[in-house]
């Protein structure tokens, strides 16, 4: 195990990636030391065998520190060697970290509950697409109607530009990606489950399709099953990630109310969609709107003016691009510059134009989709005529 | 002409009566002249033919009054004889004028617009029906779902000791007047015709039902018919008469909405039920509590905590009489004395007792049961145990 650890602790993001195999995301001492102590230097204090006082001398008191540290060494031989990350790697699962360009920033509101890590599978660039994306979230026991309210929501959303964003399960959520993909849009699905594991196993299908016009995403290591807590922990990255959080159908005990309270918390927008007051589905939504001030939406529209309140957003598509030109990445600027402005091209004939390989250029331009640069075509990808 | 007006402006009542067969209830002049005449005067002036200036020299300026009394004077015909009042008064329509006992002081939030008179029709009295009341109002053309709605919150409104108020149009009107009926409560009707006129004519036998429990109500002289602004001035008397205001079932122009603006306007609690978002007879009902802030409720339950927030009417019905023995007229008391605190009497043996005639006996116990102090029974009337 020795050489594995001083392998992945040798930069500060390895720290962090064997760290997300020894705590559970959201821990609350974990979260407090790295207030004080860098990734590297808790991972070492972890794997020394010391206590926490003599191993961290420098940082106070932590609520539960010791208990921590036993759980975290009984994991260590978690820790997967370099070679099982590269085989991830090959599989197209990649990790993000605080720091990362693609990190997305907006997660820093958790605070100590922010993400170690997020690992990522997909074309889509997770900071780009999450700038214009609104969470839709619901019950996986959905109704016709919550089924019905959801596609369509997310299908407009796609059409004004906005990602959809959402969890990965039956019912409302799948509805969501799917009205999102089907109208050509950008989804990010984030999962209680590891990449590799990939639950509810049904959703293989569907995490595919949205991992190859969006991104899938999660805190747990690739291979790791979900835990019934962890939908809940889950929860606080749906709501952070996305301008708002809607709601769509929630019976009063629903999960999905658990996004809704983080989205309150972290003062984001948040949306409910009413539907019959003899629905029990619905009954969430009604109370979050009764209760907690929810607003009561009942289509894009509505969204889109909640979660854009200067106005972007109405009307039709906002023209030109989400980010100036010259604060694209060098890869993303040579993938911009091999896209044509008139007919369109393949992904392949870009990467080629571009220099880059194809799975760098497809994300790229995922990227640049989001950002409002380019446009998919019959033909493949064009320069938006309004960038 | 020149005797039956003299007859009828002999007092303040009849000069009110008489009036309200020349101008048109929430005339803006009429309202304005009152704050400074006395409605003897104002008659008197309107018949003597003179320019306003000359026949009410003390009044400032109201705006369009000249206009005005061109108009109340081309309908001087109008005023009925004493005859025919008579005739309305023996098929129980009743006059009730600012300062009589029956007459709901809720209304003087009106200002201005305050009715004139009010003619009313029913068993129960109207002041004491509407202490504890809920208008519950929406679109004639519902749907089998807000009808569902309406009837099921109305009875157990009914239920929970409180009276209902809305129009008498088609749809949901009509449902909660059923749903209330059925359950055995009292409910108010309020006409946008006159009461012997009684728009829609389907709806005449639900009109003698609601009289028989409750009371129909008008602004309008009783044989007059309904005309289209007519409803909208109405819409005001709703909103004003009872603790808060329900829309079911609106579509985003629906007259129902008028009501609403109306008790947002006076800060009565505004309430709205909502729907499926695909359906337009709910999207007015979402745009309230979306735009208005109205409160989002599902049911009886919300409705009762929103119009009663000192949590007077939650959990099981308030024991004890909404009144003070010692506030009920004499002719109310004596009715209230005649009732027997076992087995029951019918109205005919309570009005020999108390000494009073028939129609007078069953409009006190109307009055009696809305404040608590006596409940039907399968032999007729009894003392509340709780009373």
């Amino acid at each position: 195990m020795g050489d594995d650890v001083s392998a992945v602790a040798g930069s500060e993001r390895l720290a962090r990636a064997a760290l997300s195999f020894l705590a559970e995301p959201g821990e609350p001492a974990l979260g407090a030391l790295l207030k004080s102590c860098r990734p590297r230097e808790i991972l070492g204090a972890v794997l020394s065998g010391k206590h926490p006082r003599a191993a961290l001398p420098a940082v106070g008191g932590v609520p539960g520190l010791e208990r921590a540290f036993g759980r975290w060494r009984a994991r260590a031989s978690r820790i997967p060697s370099p070679a099982r990350l590269d085989a991830w790697e090959r599989r197209g699962i990649r990790l993000a970290c605080p720091g990362d360009p693609e990190w997305p920033t907006q997660l820093d509101v958790l605070g100590d509950a922010r993400p170690l890590v997020l690992w990522l599978q997909g074309g889509a660039d997770l900071r780009f697409a999450c700038l214009r994306s609104v969470s839709v979230v619901g019950a996986r026991a959905s109704t016709g109607y919550g089924e019905h309210v959801a596609t369509e929501l997310a299908a407009t959303l796609a059409e004004r530009g906005w990602a959809v964003v959402s969890g990965g399960a039956y019912g409302i959520d799948s509805c969501a990606h799917r009205g999102a993909l089907g109208a050509g849009g950008i989804t990010v699905a984030v999962l209680a489950s590891g990449l590799g594991y990939g639950y509810p196993k049904g959703h293989h299908e569907l995490f595919a399709a949205v991992a190859g016009n969006g991104v899938v995403v999660s805190e747990w290591p690739p291979d790791r099953a979900p835990t019934r807590p962890g939908f809940l922990v889950r929860n606080r990255v749906i709501a952070a990630l996305s301008c708002g959080t809607v709601v769509v159908e929630a019976a009063l005990r629903s999960g999905a109310l658990s996004t809704a309270r983080h989205a309150r918390d972290l003062c984001r927008p948040l949306m409910a969609v009413p539907g019959p007051v003899t629905s029990t589905q619905s009954a969430g939504c009604h109370a979050i709107i009764r209760e907690w001030g929810a607003v009561c939406v009942t289509g894009a529209q509505d969204v889109i003016e909640n979660v854009s309140p200067s106005g972007d957003g109405l009307g039709p598509p906002r023209r030109g691009p989400a980010a100036p030109r010259d604060g694209l990445d060098p890869v993303t600027r040579a993938v911009l510059e091999a896209v044509p402005s008139r007919g369109g091209s393949g992904p392949a004939a870009i990467a080629v134009t571009a220099g880059a390989d194809l799975n760098t250029a497809i994300r790229c331009l995922g990227a640049l989709a989001a950002a409002g640069f380019v446009e998919r075509c019959v033909r493949g990808w064009r320069i938006r005529k309004d960038a």
